[in-house]
Formats: structure tokens, C-alpha cells, sequence
């Protein structure tokens, strides 16, 4: 069990929604489509991303660190400071 | 013809690519993997997206704002600001 | 007491650094700088700010919202809410 | 002359802005302000470097970018490929 399996349904469903965007692009370059539109749904496609990664995020906070942080001891340093690091690469991203 | 058009083939390949990345995302949620695993596929995912629009940005300036530039008048500027928008919305996201 | 009341004094020395960052672009624009060297210098005091954000949140995480978690209850909740809230604003600036 | 020079004085008084809102960040710490309210405004503050980014970039390309690309030669492919470095740094930063 991990943090975002009660939502598990909903985060494939988003994916394969994202996936859906990915081919999209592909078939707007492949017919030669206008650069500033291919742009337009890049950044789209990347916002989308980032906020299944934000929800993951939470689900994490909320259900592992927050349990390792009620058991205490060096697992939860450890939780901690493995989630500050996914956040650090989330916003460097 | 666009900016991106001399190096369509090796776009499509990063999309097709990226939208691997994207399916091996689903399935790790779909194999109940480690948050912070799918966190660091997130990342890299929209890393490789921002190098394509990074990329199909170099190439728009480079091809039609420069060729718009170069006749003058109020389409350059169209040009310039409407990159400059694209330009925002992807530091943005 | 807070989270980053430990590193106080390294807090403080680094947004006084930022703030002479923030002087330097000044003076770079005032002395008509090459626009490259100064967007140069902002992307370096982005990035510095970003790094005390990340700093920030860690030691947050690791006492106030982890401190709430240990006692349990909606308080403990609300800090993961508030903290992922903090988080999906720091992805997007 | 670059091409912020027509717009010197705004950037000069958007920055003094930023400024002070580093020291406002360095007296909230200083005074033990909670976590979450310093980044909320750690996050304003890159906000505003951030358009000031922009701003600097599309004069830039609508300046310097554009006097380079409208000559020709491989004078206006370097600026190209500077001022593409340069986006790449800032939505990486």
C-alpha cells in the first residue's frame, strides 16, 4: 500500500490522459503544425505532469512520511529528507 | 515549413520516446511502485519535455521570427511578442 | 519556535546575500549591463531563492508538520494540506 | 544602448521593489515569522524576478536579437543561440 493508492484509479486515468496529450503533439508535429501551437500544448502537457506529481507528493506526505514520523526514529529523518529531495527535483524540473 | 521542420524526424523520436516514459509511468501506478519512484520518473519526463520545447523554441526564433524580423514591419513584432508569451508560459509551467 | 529556528543565523546570512544579488542587478541596469549578464544574474538569484525555499520546507516538514503529525488528529491534516499548498506554489513560481 | 534602455528607469524601480522584499524576507526570519507565511513570500518574490526575466528577454529578442538577425551573417546566428541559452537557464532556474 503506498500513499496514492486510494486514489490509484484516478492517477492512471490522469496518465493516460497526459499519454493522450503526448501522441497529440506527436500528430501536430507530424502535419506540420504552427511551433507556437506545438508550445502552447507542451506547456499544457507539462502543467498536467506537475500536478499529478503534486498530488503524488501529498498522497506521500500524508500517508508514508506521516506514518514513519509516528513510528520516530532515524526512518523518519530518512523519510524526510527523501521526500525534501523529490521536492527539490519537482522544483528544479 | 516551420522552424522545427529540419529536424521533424528527430522530434518525433523524442515524442514517441517521452510518450514511453509517460506509459511507463502508468504502469508503475499500476504496480503499486514506491511514490518517490514515480516522482523521479515524473521529473524526468518533464525534463525531456521542456529540452523538446526548448528545442522547437530555438527553432522558431531562429526560422520565423527571424524571417519576420527580416521583412519588418508590425508582423515582426506580432512574432516577437507572441514568442515572448510562449516564452512565459514555459518558465510557468 | 520553528522549523528553521536551528539555522537562523544561516537563513538570515543568505538572504543578505540575496539582497546584495538583487543590489548587483541593480547596478548592472543602472550602468546599461549587456542584457544576457543580467538575465544571467537573476536566473543565479532564482536560483538562490529557490534554495532557501527548499531549505525552508525541509525543516519544516521535519518539525511543524511532523510535530503535528505525532499528535495526531485534523491540526495534523490541515499542516499537510497547508504544506503541500506551499509546495505546489513554490513548483509554480 | 541594449534593449532595455527605453524601459531603464521601470527596471531600475522593479528591482528596488525585489529588493525590499528580500529584506522584508530577512526581518520576517529575523522575527521568527511562521514557515509557510516566509515562503509564501520567498514564492511573490521569485514571481517578480521572474517577470522581470521576461521582460528583460523580450526586449532583448525585439532589440538586440532582432538588430543581429535583420544584418545577417553568423553574428545574428550567435545571438540566436545566447539568447536561447538564456531561456533555457531561466526555465530551469
Amino acid at each position: 500500500m503506498h500513499g496514492y493508492s486510494g486514489d490509484k484509479q484516478a492517477y492512471l486515468k490522469r496518465l493516460r490522459r497526459i499519454e493522450g496529450q503526448i501522441r497529440g503533439l506527436h500528430r501536430m508535429v507530424d502535419e506540420d503544425a504552427y511551433c507556437i501551437d506545438v508550445l502552447t500544448q507542451v506547456s499544457a502537457a507539462t502543467r498536467a505532469l506537475q500536478a499529478v506529481a503534486l498530488g503524488l507528493l501529498e498522497d506521500h506526505i500524508a500517508h508514508c512520511v506521516a506514518h514513519a514520523v509516528s513510528e520516530g526514529g532515524p526512518a523518519a529523518d530518512e523519510k524526510i529528507k527523501e521526500a525534501s529531495a523529490a521536492i527539490a527535483r519537482l522544483v528544479r524540473s
